[in-house]
């Protein structure tokens, strides 16, 4: 099945400390779309501004990624400017410019509103209700979020968690949204699924992920990699490849769960290792199906 | 095979946000030895003062753990006080009194001297040198060690790392030890192998932990555990387990390396279940096997 997708298109200016990059395409729905079109069809729904070219517009058609429902806007794209610091686990925002993005009204053109996968991107909570709400009878919808909007739409944000089925959230943001009140990761998880939905996924960096489910836990480490160029876009493009190999196996079991976790572990892994999705666009369908059998092998021990 | 242990014996004061405990048995000899002792037989080496009682020795006789060279001096056993704070990851020391432990010169009896497997304890590097050196033949030998001594012994730490075969260690202590030269506990790992040992074992709390061998790296998820009670003694049981069943088994290829490693996580998750080895003293080798099933389930997903 196809996965709509709808999150933020953006251009990155990436500081790191082994090298910078300059106004390269980015954006939580840019990487979620293109890491789900590893797996499935997808279906993009965003805006951009009248400075996002046909060079930007081709990688995403590349991969056979729906744009109509990508509006194109008088004004700039979407603009977020960061620094990560020596260990690469920290980072700084140094600049956001919503742009067209600001006052963007997401309005699903007729023919998407019936997918039955859905992803809400981050974005402003207020934004990923609007694309909720015009969903006909998904089968499946994940969210994902930031700290910003637990701080400043924490309301909106609980009101998101009622009407979807999964979020995928990084350890710092599962804490603050159960406002520290777990010891442990498992327990801020079980706390979130309280809140409403049924799967929780929390995204470790370096550490891998944890998955709460009905059925039961799963955590795994993340690919072993020795270097990290930039995370920009792993957690993104992590929830990608769960989310679209969920999409294209349309199983939601347990097993198939954790096979979903080990992809999108697998696509982040490739993700790191260049700026944008520089390495992403050359991987081949073997590379991936590679780290995915080296993860196997890995986890593998009876 | 028996497993040979060295490390401090000790009573620890513990401030959790949910109770306090005084002056209860501890120590990472301690805690190691009973832990091993699970899956193994084992030698305790260490020093303890005239306040050690007839019930302490038995914690540990009831083990069937070999005590002949643990040596009993006069004045008082080493103690250590500490708090943790509401998210049981950080803790503060409080105070430390090395008493009998300050001028413990280890004295290997005779009959330990061939032990084939040895963990070398959490304790000053130049004491877990002076162990290594009356060793004759081992076939493995491990140690731990702490941010202490990275900063104040480094020069001996350095050198016992070229006389080990492997480390077990914590996420931080990996990162002070490499200088925080490297992005991800992998790189950090890898340039600890450099150093000598053939194993490097990377503790991560509810992390989990990593494995790195020539053979290939493994990392595996904690016990998915939702209430911590307290941590202490988490480590030296983890590491108890991993080379109680190592000793055990006498299999040092990587397959069974990865399942000492799980052991290591399930003996680990009862310890933080209650005070000092309170929870280890009440479960029974079928609550291990138990975790240890769910341990294999939650990691099988293909």
């Amino acid at each position: 099945m196809s996965l709509l997708v709808v999150g933020s298109v953006a251009f990155d200016s990436i500081d790191t400390p082994h090298g910078r990059a300059e106004r390269v395409l980015g954006g939580s729905g840019t990487y979620l779309a293109y890491a789900a079109s590893l797996y499935t069809n997808v279906r993009l729904i965003g805006a951009v501004g009248d400075d996002f070219t046909e060079e930007h517009v081709n990688i995403l058609r590349q991969r056979g990624i729906d744009l109509s429902g990508l509006q194109r806007k008088k004004g700039k794209t979407f603009f977020w400017h960061g620094r990560y610091f020596a260990d690469m686990n920290e980072r700084e925002t140094l600049k956001v410019e919503l742009n067209v993005f600001g006052d963007y009204e997401p309005e699903l053109p007729e023919k998407f509103r019936d997918s039955e996968y859905v992803f809400l991107a981050n974005a402003r909570p207020a934004l990923q209700i609007k694309v909720r709400k015009q969903l006909k009878k998904p089968r499946l919808v994940f969210c994902d979020t930031m700290d910003l909007w637990i701080e400043t739409e924490r309301d909106e944000l609980m009101s998101l968690l009622g009407m979807v089925d999964g979020i995928v959230l990084n350890d710092g943001e599962a804490r603050k949204l159960t406002e520290n009140n777990f010891p442990t990761l498992i327990g801020a998880g079980r706390q979130i699924m309280r809140f409403g939905p049924k799967y929780v996924i929390v995204k470790k960096g370096e550490h891998g992920a944890l998955l709460l489910t009905p059925d039961g836990v799963f955590a795994t480490a993340a690919y072993p990699l020795e270097h990290v160029f930039d995370p920009t876009g792993a957690g993104d493009t992590f929830g990608g490849g769960v989310l679209g190999y969920l999409a294209k196996t349309g199983d939601l079991s347990f097993d198939n769960l954790k096979k979903a976790i080990i992809h999108g572990t697998v696509v982040a892994s490739f993700t790191v290792e260049k700026f944008s999705l520089d390495r992403l666009r050359e991987i081949s369908q073997s590379d991936l199906e590679g780290r995915y059998a080296e993860m196997v092998a890995m986890l593998k021990f009876c």
